[in-house]
């Protein structure tokens, strides 16, 4: 038997109407590229955004069809996001900082039909439009008279022109749920990007979930600025969930410096803010230099990789602002965890209550998650044990875009490609990547925790650690290390360096020195490369 | 194209099964019957949920087959909430305050296959089990040593049997979210109640909006105690979102008196409470009386009916107690808003500040809500215009069980049957039902805004306003007004009264004094009785 509720449809254009009837004069704020400040309304965009939807449908742009974006945080690719997807079309988000041949590849392989752009690109634009014959509109995302002359770009577009041309009465479609909205492209350390393709379904309940008081806790009363890009898994899915609650909501643009976000968390009076470690760690050096405080900022989401537990006591006990350490894949759309307290945590100590922080976090309902063994067998949560982490949820991906790489779950989860613990209470901590742990007779042993350990010492720039092939266990620890220029650290003494901080049986059993890592486009570490090259290593004794 | 997102269906058994494996060891605290209390865990009550289906199952309890209960607020009613919907069948609350021939016609239009009850309707089910001859078995909500003997109801069955009796090597089914998982009845002022079945995915919706910080605001870190009965809209939803952020839950079984739930508010650290008017006004004359205080409740949910501005006061200001004005109906799983604060009100004086929560509060993302006037036009949110409010979303009915009354909807619109003003901001005011509101030349008149004038007069003890024939006019308002006993008033005084508190062409023709109003069962006041009996009521002039 059937319930007998509405048939609504979970759809992205039932965001952006909600947030323009219920908080129409909510403000949007955005520093430009150039440097100026932006205002407008949740109503303002809303409007602008059926303008441009009506301009893409008279470009001919078709259900299912997409649209590719190469721009930062600002009204405009908010605009975008919701014309594209409320039309029924694929919003498909690219990161600038990719290789220019990863970039030209993805929007092949995505067969975007136009490409939205923000003036800093317009170099890199130039280089891959003749790499990209499909793309049939090169849009411009600026006003008319900031368009540059005599381009060499064919079917150059201005966005203001395409918007201001067209008329706002467009009714967003009454479309199926599970109708595709978004394309993100993940950035892998091996092989080609591969795409995850949202639905409106998946994006609506990720924007339920995410504003909840354990996830990001986002209501009417919150400025949020968020500095993890937009075309980085949608922001986190803040456009979302922002629209959801009505919150005020401010761009950064392309200006990340410690200086210029701090200058607008104080001007826009933010709440809330979002982005990886490394951003944070830039702004912390910039205020601290400046002798600055926060005056607004009463939340911080740390999530992209493992937030320091420096990190965290900084922004906490320094300047007042609370961490949420969270953590989500492309994958995931991106939300999995959130590093908020139970009421059990609220009477520990600061430092008790700092080791619950430092972990990823508890699973957000509506996300299920569990660890395994080698075979796939379910590891138990007690804050020991560690597997791979596999996940499964209504958001979190299927299959990859045209179905690249085939089916990627396991027994319908989805292997995260991490390594973790999860504690008696669900906190969820990740120990490594799946295919960086050392599996050494049979036992498993966290390539990051032996790293952590070296970068401890004084005289090590970077580390790396990977498995060497070892004819008895398989594989045994090689810690790879670059110097710190002018210091000197012996093999002896780093193998010594480990003595009493892990377990004896995971010393690496040997350390070579090198003069650099290698590292992917995004600055991750490429241990691939250095498996390759070290593959005939032979381990001492 | 569709998305590539995993196709996880919305369903209930997600909801305990999140509570179980995230929040294994949170309390479930409940008041029996008896007076003492009962602890348990989310993963006793998932345990022991499952157990409960399997027991149903033997008893050859079929898909969609309906569950009634006859049930207080208490672990036991909240592990039939997910047993039974869990397994695919119908868990129907049924309201023990209504008249016995409503309850007896209530189980046998919902074909109720068992019927579980607290030992405090003992008497009525032995009173009303004749003539319920489709229930096969009525299972008193016990231990066997509690078990009446000789009883005369036939297939008398211990609960505790029941589940300790069977497995729980209970699977919960993949089911489509679209499934039936709960019923309630509308107990409406004319005309039998008219059932609302609730789906799956309704129920799982309405989980994740209830917990939002602008809605109920719930967390990890929350102890809830809902007064609001179980029997009534599932509690406002609670024991779904509850389960979902993983918050501790005090259930005060049958004892609602001030003294019991004070009690149990400091006694279990309670920070969260949700309650209709009446309860609240009982706990604060004994709270005042003893000269008591809140020690950990940080916020009250009041709906039901309108909060009065003089109640959210004495919670705020007297006692520290954060007041949530929400509003919602049956066929609305309930919650339709929510009143908290945006940015801009946190700078308002406290004057100003109750104002705005003296609304029924903003809407909240997953519904949409609007007003019309008599010929369906959409009013403008001005804070003036008033007029049917309409409302229409995922979580809102589209017809009674079995089709009762035909089609309520209007244009895909659920008509509340209230008649309200929405402001520029979106906070809803309900002025008046809209079988009540006085219709005079075309216009509008609200009735409950001159009840609550000649309410404010010291010799009124209760008024009704009802819309009296009139030849030019279509209707005036009749006022009609039981005195305070020893007190005495003319109909001169309380029209005198009128001036200065409304427009002038509102004030009531006449005032008809009587010894008592007509009310049903629940409370509610019988206005369509007094239109009968005032229907050839003659107007002076």
């Amino acid at each position: 038997m059937r319930g007998q509720m509405m048939n609504t449809p979970l759809l992205i254009s039932s965001l952006i109407r909600h947030a323009d009837r219920a908080h129409g004069d909510t403000e949007i704020v955005s520093r430009t590229v150039e440097g100026d400040i932006h205002r407008c309304t949740y109503r303002d965009l809303h409007k602008r955004s059926r303008q441009l939807a009506s301009a893409f449908h008279a470009l001919g742009v078709k259900p299912g069809e997409r649209i590719g974006t190469l721009a930062w945080n600002n009204f405009r690719h908010m605009e975008i996001y919701y014309a594209v997807a409320g039309m029924g079309s694929v919003c498909h988000t690219i990161n600038p900082r990719l290789f220019p041949e990863q970039i030209v590849y993805i929007i092949n392989h995505a067969e975007d039909a136009y490409l939205c752009f923000d003036s800093t690109f317009l170099p890199l634009v130039e280089r891959i439009a003749p790499l990209c014959p499909g793309v049939k509109g090169w849009v411009l995302l600026n006003e008319k008279a900031r368009m540059p002359q005599g381009s060499a770009i064919p079917n150059l577009l201005c966005y203001e022109d395409l918007v201001n041309s067209h008329s706002d009465a467009f009714e967003w479609p009454d479309l199926d749920e599970n109708t595709a909205a978004g394309l993100c492209y993940t950035s892998g350390t091996t092989g080609n990007p591969k795409g995850v393709l949202y639905s409106h379904r998946s994006t609506v309940l990720h924007a339920y979930a995410a504003a909840l008081p354990d996830a990001l806790n986002l209501s009417a009363r919150d400025t949020v600025l968020p500095v993890v890009p937009m075309f980085h898994v949608n922001a986190w899915g803040l456009p979302y969930s922002c629209a959801a609650v009505g919150a005020k909501m401010v761009f950064p643009g392309p200006h990340l410096d410690g200086k210029s976000l701090h200058e607008l968390f104080e001007n826009e009076k933010v709440t809330l803010t979002a982005g990886v470690p490394t951003v944070w760690l830039a702004l912390l050096n910039y205020v601290k230099a400046n002798n600055l405080r926060f005056s607004t900022v009463q939340r911080t989401v740390i999530g992209g990789s493992a937030a320091p537990p420096a990190m965290i006591r900084t922004f906490q006990d320094e300047y007042g602002v609370q961490v949420i350490h969270a953590w989500g894949m492309t994958e995931m759309s991106p939300l999995g965890t959130g590093g908020t307290f139970k009421a059990k945590h609220l009477a520990l100590g600061p430092e008790e209550k700092l080791a619950v922080q430092a972990k990823q976090g508890r699973v957000i309902y509506g996300v299920e998650m569990k660890i395994v063994d080698g075979e796939g067998l379910e590891l138990p949560w007690d804050g020991k044990a560690f597997g791979d982490l596999l996940v499964r949820g209504p958001w979190i991906i299927d299959t990859y875009f045209k179905g690249e790489g085939g089916n990627p779950l396991r027994d319908g989860w989805f292997p995260t490609g991490d390594v973790a613990t999860i504690d008696p209470d669900g906190y969820m901590q990740i120990t490594d990547r799946s295919k960086d742990v050392i599996k050494s007779g049979g036992e498993w042993i966290s390539s990051i925790d032996l790293e952590n350990v070296a970068m401890g010492h004084p005289a090590v720039a970077e580390a790396a650690v990977i498995g060497a092939r070892h004819a008895k266990w398989d594989e045994r620890p090689l810690l790879i290390v670059v110097k710190k220029p002018g210091m000197d650290v012996t093999k002896e003494d780093l193998i010594k360096f480990y003595e009493g901080k892990i377990a004896k049986w995971w010393t690496p059993d040997d350390v070579v020195f090198v003069e650099s890592l290698p590292h992917t486009a995004t600055g991750k570490l490429q241990k691939m490369k250095l498996r390759e090259e070290f593959a005939d290593h032979k381990l001492p004794g």
